[in-house]
This record gives C-alpha cells, structure tokens and sequence, in this order.
C-alpha cells in the first residue's frame, strides 16, 4: 500500500529532526532498515555494499561519535551490527519474476549547518527542527530519504505489475562527494541495466522537471600531508625536515599545473595548516586541494599531476607525505531513452508545467560515479531535478522546501519503475 | 629593614600561585604597586613606561581576560586604572642625593604551561601550585620578582648611604621577547648610567654566576597577514585573490633570503594559517616567522628583506596586507666595568664557588634592548646568570629551582648598587 | 589595366628573393611604394601609419641592419626617409566619388628560417631563392604583397566603375603578431567601413576557399627583464640584488595565474636567460613569454595578472625591472554580411570547388586587431583563407606555393571590392 | 744543474705565449714531458694520473680543440697519444735511496681573457703575449709551471744529497676548481708522507711569503640539467613536460636550503638557460650553481640537499635530469710541522722580509683536496703564498708579475725538499 502525501510529509520531518554528517548516518540507516526490511526488502549493508578502499574523507572520530549518538536514540543493534562501521543501505526488491534490475539512488546525508532559531522557520513552529546542534538537513536529503521509502511502498504494493530487481540505494556522504565510489566499487550495483538518480528544489520551483541537466564537472578532492622533523630554529635549523616549507612549494607546483589543451581544468589549495610555534621547523603540514575537469580523462590528468608533485616535493624536502582521496564524481551524459522517459512521465503529473527545459548544472554530484559505473557495464543512466519552491537556498540555516513535492517525486520514481520493468 | 630568606620564599611563592601569561600582568602588577608605595617608592605605570607603538605580540582577548580575573582576586583598582591596560611598573627610589642613575631589570610573565599535578612538585605538597590553568611560573620570573622586592626593601633600609637613583622595571611580556621594546621606547630609563638584568638558574646550578655570558642572538618575531577575497573555485576562480596561494609564495621567497657575508642568520616560517574550505578561494592567510642575526645590524637586514618580500607579493597577488612585530632582542656586550664587579662581588657570596667561567648563551633575551638602549646613551650595562639547582629544565610543567638562591640574587644587587652609588 | 598570371608570379618572385624581417622590410616597402605611386596611389608612411608607441618587438639593431642593407639593394632614398625607421605602407586609391571606404590589409614580412639549397625546390631551379641568408618568405606574404598590387593594378584599371576610397596596407611584422597595433593606433583605417584580410595556402589547398574561419586566439606576447646588482657569491651575497631569482620566483607565480571561469586561457614562459658565472649574484635576468585568452578581455585579465606579478616581484627582489609587449592579437568574429559575399564570390571563381566549410583556425594574427578596430567604429570585418597546394608546411626551409592561385586571391577581392564599392 | 733567473724567466715566457684553458693544456704537458724526460724524470699521464670518474668540467668540444692545437703547435705526438685525451702529468723523481716521498703541486692551466692590446703591457713590448686568443695565463700559472720546472733541474743537479721520492704534480683545470679531484682518486700521491703547494702573487707582494692562509673554502660547483617534452603552448600545453619550469621551481627550492647550525654555508644559481621560443613549452633546462660551507662536511650537507631537490623536481614535473659536479674544493688547515718550516725557509731567503703574516684565504684552490688526501693518510700537507708584485689583479687583461720571485719560489722548494728528504 503506497504512502500519502501526508505520510511522505510525516516520514519528511522525522528524519529532518536527527540530521547527520556524512559517514555518521548511524541512526538514519537504521531506522531505513526497520522501515524496509518490515515490508519485506533483503537490507544489504556494511562491506556488502561498502568497498573500504574507495571510501572517502571518513573521519574517525565523527564516526565513533555518530555510533554512541545512534546507541542513545535507540538506534536498532542489529543493524549497528551489521554495518560495521560503515553507514548507508541497499534495499532489494526481486519481484520474482525474471527481467531487469533497475537501481535508484538516494542520498542521506546532512550538511554541516546549524538550523535557524528564527519563529518563522516551519521546523521550529512545528517541532521537528534538528537535535543535533551543528547539524541539519538543509539541502534535502531528507526529502530524498522520503522518497525512496514512499518509492519502496509502492514496489511493495505492486509487486504482482513487475518484474525482475529493483535497488534502492540509501548512499552515505554525497556532501563533497564522498559515498558513491565504495558503492560503485563494492559492485552491488554491477548488475543494473538502469540507474536513476535526482535532487530536489535546487535551482527549479515547484512544477519544473528539470530531465536533461548538463555539464556535471568530474573532480576530486585531495588531502596531502607532510611529516618532517622538528628542530630548534636557531640552534640546527638543518637537523629539521621542514614539512611548512615543502607544502608551501606543494601550493605553488599545484597551481602551475598546465592547463589541458582539450577542455577546462580547476586547481584550488583551499586550506593549509602547518607548524606549532615560530621557533621550531614545523614538522607537520597538511593542505586541503580539489582539482576539476571538464571530463573525467581531464580531471584525472589533474589528479595524476597532484600526486606527482605531492611525491616530488617529498623527495625535495626528505619529508614523508600521504595524500588521500576526500571525494570525487565524474561527468555524465543522460542516456536519451531515460531523458525522453523522464520528460515524458513528468509532464504528465498534474502539478508539473515543464519538463524539458535546458540546464546546465555546472557543479559535482556522485550519483554521476553510481550512473558511469552502469553506463560502463552496457546500462542507461539518469539524473534529473524535481523542482521545489523552497524558503532559503540550499546549505542556508533557512531553508526548507515545498514537501507537496515528495509525492511528485515518489510518482516520477514509480512511473519510471513500471515503464522498465512492467 | 631588609627581607630574610623566609620573606623572600614566602613572596615567592604568593607570585608563583597566580601566574599570568605576557601581557596579562594585572593581579602581578598591583600587587608589586601595593609592596612598593607601602614602603615609599614612586610607582610608574601604563603609557609612563610603555611606548604603544612598540608593543609587541599582545593579544587583546588575553588582556581582557586577564583584567577581569584581576579584578576577581582582588587586584587595587587604582593601579589597575592607572595601567590602562598595560601591565609591568617602574619602582623609582630616589635617594635625595645627587648621584648616578641604576636601572635593575626583574621579568614578571610566565609562561604557557600546565602546571604538573605530581605529589612530589613541591608546589603540590606545599599548596602553592598554580591557580591558572594552563599558566605557571615555569621559568623562574617569580623569583625575579622576589629578587626585585628583596632589592626594594633593602634600597629603603639603606637610603643613607646611598647617592643617586635606582628605577626598578619590573617588565611584562619576557617571553616571546615581546616587552622590553616598548619599555626602552617609553624613556624611562634614558637617564640611566648604568642597567643590571639577569636569570635565575637556566644552565648554572647553586654556587655558580655567570657574570659575562656571550652570544645573545638579535633577533625579530613577526606575523604577515594576507587578505584577499573569496570567490567560487569552480564558477569563478579568476574573481578570487588568493590569500594562501600568496603566503606559499611569500614563504618560498622567505626562505631563500640571501645568506649574509658578514654573520650568521636564520629564518624562520614555523606557522601557516590559511583557507575554510577546498571549493573557495582562500581569502584569508596568517604566517609566523623569526629572523635572527649574529648582531643587531644583521637580524636587521633579514627584517629588512622579509618586510620587502612581505609588500612584493601583496602586490603580484592583488591581496592587503599587514605586518607584526611580535617580540625584538638584540644583541649585546656586557661592559668590562660590570663584568668585574659582577665577578667580584658574586665571589664574595660565601655560597658562590664559581663567578667567572665563560659561556655562550645562544639565545635571545629582550633585556639586551634595555641594556642597549643605556649603552647608546653612554650607560654600561650587563646580564648575568644566578646559578640554581633546579628539579626540571625551563618551561617544563615539573620546573623549581632552589629557593635559597633568591638570597644570592638579592644580595649580588645590593652589593652591586651599593659600589655604584655609594 | 590589371596583371596577368604571368605578371603576378614574377612580383611574387622578385619578393621571394629579397625577403626582410619583421621592421626591416625597407627594400620591400620601397618597391611597393615605386610601384604604387607610378600608378597613381598616395602613399602613406613612417608615422603616418605607425603609433610608435603600439610598435610590438622591433629590434633597433635589425633596424639599421635593414636600412643599410635596403641601400646597399638600391631603394629609393625618398622612401626610406619618409618612412622615418618604420617599414610598411598603405597606399590609397580615391575614386573620387563620395562613397564607402574599404581596407585591405597584406603582410610583407619574412620570417627567419635558411631558405633550403635543394635542387628540387622551385626558387632554386629558377634562380629566385632569398639572397638574404637567415631570412626567407616560408609564409607565403611574398603572396599576400603580389596580390596587394595585383588588386590595386585593378582599381587604378576600373576607377571609373567605383565609388569611395580603397586603403590597401602593407602591414610589416606580422610574424610574432608585432605590426598591427601600431598601424590600428595611427588611425588610419578608422574611416574604413569594410575590413578584409586574408591568408594564403595555410591549411587549405587549391579550390578551397575557407570564408569563415573561427577561433582566433587572443594573444599578448611580453618580455620581462629584471636588473639587479652583482655581488660575489662567496664573500658579501648580502649585497647582491638577485635577477636569476626574481625572475625563477616570477616564473613560478605566473604559471600559478588562475584559471578563468568564464573560458580558456593559456599562459608559456619559454625562454629564460640569466646570469653570466656561477660565482657571481646574477644580476640581469629575461623571460620571455605569450599569454592567450578565449577573448580579448580573458586575455587581457592574463596580461593583467602578468604585469601585477612582474612588479611584485621586482619589489619582493629590490630589483630593477620593465615589461615589454612583444606582439599582440585578438580574437574576431567574422560580419555575416561579409562572409556570405566571399563565399559567393569565391565559388564564382572557376578554379574554386568550395568556399563554405567549417574550420577553426586556433591560432593568432594581428589582422584581428585591424578588423576588431573597423568593427568598433561601426564597420565590418572579414578574414579569409584563401587555399593554395604547398610543398611543405608553412617556416619549413622547403616551402612553396601553388602560384597559381596568386590569380584567385586578387580576382576574389576585386570582386569584393566591386560589390562593396561599385 | 739548477736554472739560472734568466732561464726561470725564459721558460715563464715560452708557456705564457701558449696559454691552454681547463682540460685543453694539450701543447703545455707534453712541453713539461718533453722537458723533464730529458732530465732524467719518469712521466706518468693520462689514466695513470687522471681517474676519468672524478674528472670535473671537461668540455669535449674544447679537449678536441685543444689537442688538434697542440698537434698544429708541434706538441710531441708521443705524449699526445700517452695522455689519451686527459691532459697533466706527474713527473717522479727517485733518489734510489729509502726514504719519504714529498708530493709538489702547480697547476698548468689559463683563464678565459683575452690579453690586453695596450703597448704599455711587458708581453706585448717584448713579444711573448698570448698567441691563442681569448686565453691568458692571467693567474700566475705560468710561474707555477717554471717554479716546478726550476725545482725538477735542482732535484737532478742534488741527487747525491737526497732520499726518497719526489712526484711533481702539474696539475691540470684548476680554474672552477676542476683538476685536483681526479688525480687525488688516481691514487698517484697516495705514497706521498708531505704535500705542498702554492700561489704566486695573490694578495701578497713581493718580500712576503704567507706561510700559512687560513679559511679555504670547501665548495662544489654543479650543473643540473632538465630535460623534458615540448608541445605547442597553445593548442596541447598539457602534452609538454615543462623543464623551464623545473628549473624554476629548483631555483626557489635550493635558495631556500636552510641554513646549518654548525657553520657558514653558500648557495648560488649563477647562470639559467631555458627553452627556445614563447609559444613551446620549453623541453631543455639548464642552471649552474655553486654550494659552499665552512667546512667539508657542512659543503657536503649543501651538496646532499641539491641532490635531493634536483631529483624531487625531476619528479614533480616528469622531466628526465642529470647533475654534474664541475668543479670542487675542500677546506684544509695546513700542519704545524710545514708551516714552521715555510716560515723559516722563506724568511731566510734574502728578498723575503716577511713569512708570518696572518691571512684569510676565504677562496677556494682545489689543491686542497690534494693536501687532505695526503694528510687522510697521515701525510702532511702545506699551502702557501710566494708574494710578487703585480701590475693588476689576477684575471685581468693587464696582469703581469715581478718575474724575479720565480728564484724565491724555486728556492723555498728547493729548501723544503732538502730539509725533508737529506
């Protein structure tokens, strides 16, 4: 039995009230889990779903933290259990019947914000605003949670109609692109022969279907570090291995990199932390980098070049280095038959008055990694917006969007879902 | 009537239980202002002894903190008026005769440490451990302050026999070499004919004074600032003026300073600040330096080259700029005068074994300012060493050193003022 | 009575053989103008047509070379006075009737390459290869120069069809994009209403009328030279002002210009000269390098950056330094109105099977800014291709054209000029 | 029988006529083989002397030259063909009795100045300037050359009266330190229980002998160079390997080699060449730099720390490198022993009023390397000054000497020999 509208917006808040930062969604994976497994999905978790390897900017502490969080709220042990550590789901569905597997893609993850204290933001008039101060779902994710459930329901409700899989993925950590390359790396999604994915709001209000939008920028979000040794500045200066000095000359290698003859690369060391105290060789350094391209071949031609002067300037300056991969996505070009499908479902909702415009996103989003991976595997891929008016922009403590549209969104999902695999 | 050694303990280790870091001297500095009129000597105070415009590496939300928890212990308000928010006085005896000028130089901050909580820190046993957190006397400037009063008293006890004048500047800010400079600026000392400063224990233990240590290292603290303005690494990189792209390079051209022809020199960069995040163009960078130089003439030029360097990038990153000096000493030479008597009363000490072994101090000192600054008016000046046993190195959270010592010290100056003004 | 095939070979030959270099083309000059005034054009020169202050990488000593070696071949003193140390002419045709002005623009400069001795090549067998060692017309503008006096042999000859006035220029220095600006500066085209240039073989062969090519890349070519002092390296480096490295950090900071969000840039530092011995502090330094852009204002936000970064630098150095621009270009869009008459016209000629493909040039020429400066007051500008088989690319030693198409050049703009004009 | 004044002054003449830069002394060697053979000496040359793997700043383009000079000078061919393209000899003396073997050193080679024109000069007004223009014996070397020969005729004329061994080192390319390194490895003097050396004028003039200049510096010269892939700067800038910018980025790194604690260091990049024209991304990189330090093992840190930062950069930027050390110097206090005897000797020689001057070398003389061999394996070594006064400094076009010190040169030898092997 699918959900109203009035449950989508009910299961909307609950989620909206215990926000939580990527890689700690704890507590949101596994209410997912007693939701779904309840009506009957196989709940994949932890490494089933999660290659270690490819996990990144997964921060330890922020881990621990949203483990013991997750404990207090009651979160279900089982499911702890099960994840080891590593946060996120995929529900399967197997109608029974032989056919095609479709995978869809939802992201969990909160942003970094403390939610508004104004009287005038819904979530404090109704209740439902963050507990978790420094923390809130204030890009929607929440809404995406919701949808994937409703979408769940209806599968459920209609499995007799289907036939062959659907996986739902509940993705960890899409803020600075971190959840989806262990998805795709792990291979549970090795077997679809469509993805789709989708924001909400965005850039589009209430009664847009963006299908189509363009231009996603591969890119990759790097940490390097440099371990010297310290010494007395004035007494042995040349006892130290001066790790402040090679990450200055880190910095200005990076942002020489060549420009690439075949299409638009970004360079930005956007943060550097080095030394303790003005007397000593700092021996510890740490920059904080992300490189873009316009393609995923130029983008890695930016990441292979990184990596290059990260290992250079550590054999300059006899320091030991590590640099580690904090995020990344790709580009992606829709595959026409789903465009041409998407288009035409959503202008058939009734609160939907366009569907095809043109955009251009001009930004980075994983899902991009999940879509490739199918793409590469001989599948179709999409990624598309569903307009929602909404009260702030996206990352802002005000924001909150038009919740009539999880519906929407729920309808668009399962539409889809019955085309393929009716 | 002069202090026993029980008084000079006692006073000790009042000071040694509120210490207060560099230029947050509030509680200290009333309370030697109290101790000193009582028993008739001309306080001088704020702008009277410090000149604003060399005041370096003073932080104003330790200033703010440290007047307050005055206040809580009970600090006079009248001295705390007075000082307007500069700690350190000058005690002026005047003996009514005229004579020569002698200024005594007694450190009073302490310096950033935890104090150990071991039971067997005689502190802990005695009940005079530090009521600061994270604040200790842990390089022996409550026993400077000691010596200081044990000087006072016994100026007052012998006014007799004495001609002339003694200004007693109890200095703020040692540490870091962050005071001094604003003092010798103020003039307070300008009429002086003669300046006696000097550390207890540092590498000498009881029985030993080191009445001519050589090798004081000129050398300058300073913080550069950049600020230039964020903008989007993706959409718009070229509206970015990139502070930390310029610090990198300010510490690449830094660090290549030309080695000077006539002495040694060093350089520094041992603290990088810069950024928020990867996916914006850093606007903001702070960098930490030391220069040193083999004299003063030569830490000037590296001074000289870093404050150019410091402008030249400004402008080839089209970012603002600051500079500050945050802490100064100089180089100095003790006067052969000084060095004799020093050496001959400090013999005469019947605990002192030792008063005239050669040692290389190879640090800095921000007496030498003071010491310098009598010199270039005609003055002699010296800085000595009181040897102590002490139960730790300096800085270290288990430092004590052997009480008994204060008494040395006391009696060395009075005996060195006694043979300058008699 | 305009020129036969035959004729126009023989111009182009005669040229062939004495080819002069970038703001040394006395000789040629000369002739052209003994040519043009006996037929009846005004001849403009020297600072009538050049700004001096726009004259982009003239070399004073290849100058005098030119001059001199111009006298010894026997140029008309006349010209070589007016011409005041500039090369270059525009010759002017007056109808008479008041009418529209069109100018045309042909290239007269060599560049430096040793014309090949083989036996197989053209200019050997019949003896007309350049007796200018060094130099040679491997660019094909001893094309471009014949068809410039085979169109103006044509206008004298239909003066009485024609309206207006024609404004053909000989434009020195177009090899490193060096001539145009001064020429654009003097404001002697800028009564022109209609602007077309064109060149020769390049990437087309005969029958191939490129009308439309895309693309031209904004360009700035710049020199920065950086004076210090000496100062033995050993004994006092202190007292050095060091050019080498002012101008190594230089290099590094222009390399690290950020990318711009709004289209590509490039930047190359390609030669870099300093110093003259290992034990000395260098004291002279130059780099020499090129900037493009998208456009012409992405490509100014390079030069911009540079010339920010050449004085920071020279300040961070305490070093002496000028910046030279060297050569320039900008980007252009062909007016649609001109490139359908070409493409009419250039079909229209027998020898020509297509005159509409696509084609991006990617490259620069100064024409540009010839064009740009008619298009900003009001005019219309056009640059073409005119395709000519060749025998090796164009600055090889063995390059050669098919002559024939001297024919088709003049014919397509005589037709133009008709159409514009009549 | 020894040689008279006239005979030293002769020979002076003949050899200043034929000045051979570094590793080109072609015609000079085989005139000292000739000569000493003649007298009995057995010659040792080529691989005999030279060990090829420590030869340092050998120009193959002018070792050809120079031998076929030689050849066309009428050098013996004998010799020639024995030096097998290493130029040098040691000529060996063997007194046929037991005894110590003294080890004798002056080097053989020119500068790179063209001699002075002016009438006023002695070689031109008696007809013995340089025949080979752009070389001069312009440092004294000449002498040094006469002085060994003067001393090879009086070991002959006094065999009776000696024991032992004297080996006579003419050492080749002492100018950049280049020489002495590669006979030091041969092994020639590793028998060797005394070595000296000396300089002719240098500071001192005559009647001054320096026994015993302090301050030689140790320093290595090096070249890097870095060679990478060009590719068109504005259409593929991303498929060059960019070594101008290494090169660049080198630069800043070895300015910025830190400083030692334990004594005075140096650090030059003196010369830079770099790539060809603006518009390649530049494939050939080439600096010469020079280290120095107070001593051998703090020359060596600056020489590790170059090696290092030139191979980092090779890896930053993947361009291919080598390094090639040019030329080097070790520090060297000379024994008490020798210098005794230098002072002694000298003082006794009737023009010498002076032999105990203290002096400050503060240079570097790669006989240096030759003494501490000797001295590593228990010898004793010595370098000094014979003072003569000059007509101007050395390595100036106008430099001549008072050709009478040669005596005073052949007779401290002579004397020194005597004392150690009678």
């Amino acid at each position: 039995m699918s959900l109203s509208l009035e449950q989508l917006i009910q299961l909307r808040r609950e989620f909206h009230q215990f926000p939580e930062t990527g890689w700690s969604e704890f507590w949101t994976t596994s209410k997912i889990a007693d939701y779904l497994e309840a009506i009957g999905f196989q709940i994949l978790l932890g490494k089933e779903i999660i290659h270690p390897d490819f996990v990144r900017g997964r921060n330890k502490t922020i881990v621990e933290k949203g483990i013991q969080r997750a404990i207090n709220y009651g979160a279900n042990p089982k499911w702890l259990d099960k994840m080891d550590g590593y946060t996120g789901c995929v529900a399967v569905f197997d109608s029974g019947k032989p056919g095609k597997t479709v995978a869809l893609r939802f992201d969990i993850d909160c942003v970094d914000v403390s939610e508004t204290k104004s009287p005038e933001h819904r979530a404090n008039q109704l209740g439902f605003a963050s507990v978790n101060e420094g923390e809130m779902h204030a890009c929607g994710h929440d809404g995406h949670i919701t949808i994937g459930l409703g979408v769940a329901h209806w599968l459920m409700a209609n499995k007799d109609k289907l036939k062959g899989k659907v996986k739902i993925v509940f993705q960890p950590a899409e803020e600075g692109v971190r959840g989806a390359a262990a998805i795709a790396a792990s291979g549970v999604i090795d077997d679809a022969n469509y993805f789709a994915g989708s924001h909400i709001s965005f850039c589009a209000n209430s009664g847009t279907v963006l299908a189509d939008p363009k231009n996603f920028l591969s890119t990759t979000k790097i940490d390097i570090r440099y371990k010297g040794k310290p010494a007395h500045a004035g007494a042995a200066p040349h006892l130290g291995h001066n790790a402040l000095l090679a990450a200055a000359h880190a910095v200005t290698q990076l942002h020489g990199i060549s420009r690439h003859g075949s299409g638009m690369t970004r360079i930005n060391v956007g943060v550097f932390k080095a030394g303790s105290g003005r007397n000593v060789i700092p021996s510890d350094a740490e920059i904080k980098l992300e490189v873009r391209g316009e393609n995923k071949e130029i983008n890695q031609y930016m990441v292979d070049q990184v990596m290059q002067i990260a290992k250079g300037i550590a054999i300059s300056f006899d320091v030991e280095y590590e640099t580690e991969i904090m995020g990344e996505a790709v580009d992606m070009n829709n595959d026409a038959e789903l465009v041409s499908l998407i288009k035409e479902i959503a202008i058939a909702q009734p609160q939907v008055h366009s569907s095809d415009k043109e955009y251009s996103f001009n930004a980075s989003e994983d899902a991009t990694i999940l879509g490739r991976r199918v793409q590469e595997n001989g599948g179709k891929a999409i990624y598309f917006i569903i307009g929602a008016d909404r009260t702030a922009e996206h990352h802002q403590a005000e924001f909150d969007f038009d919740e009539e549209q999880l519906l929407t969104g729920v309808n668009i999902y399962t539409a889809l879902v019955e085309r393929l695999l009716a």
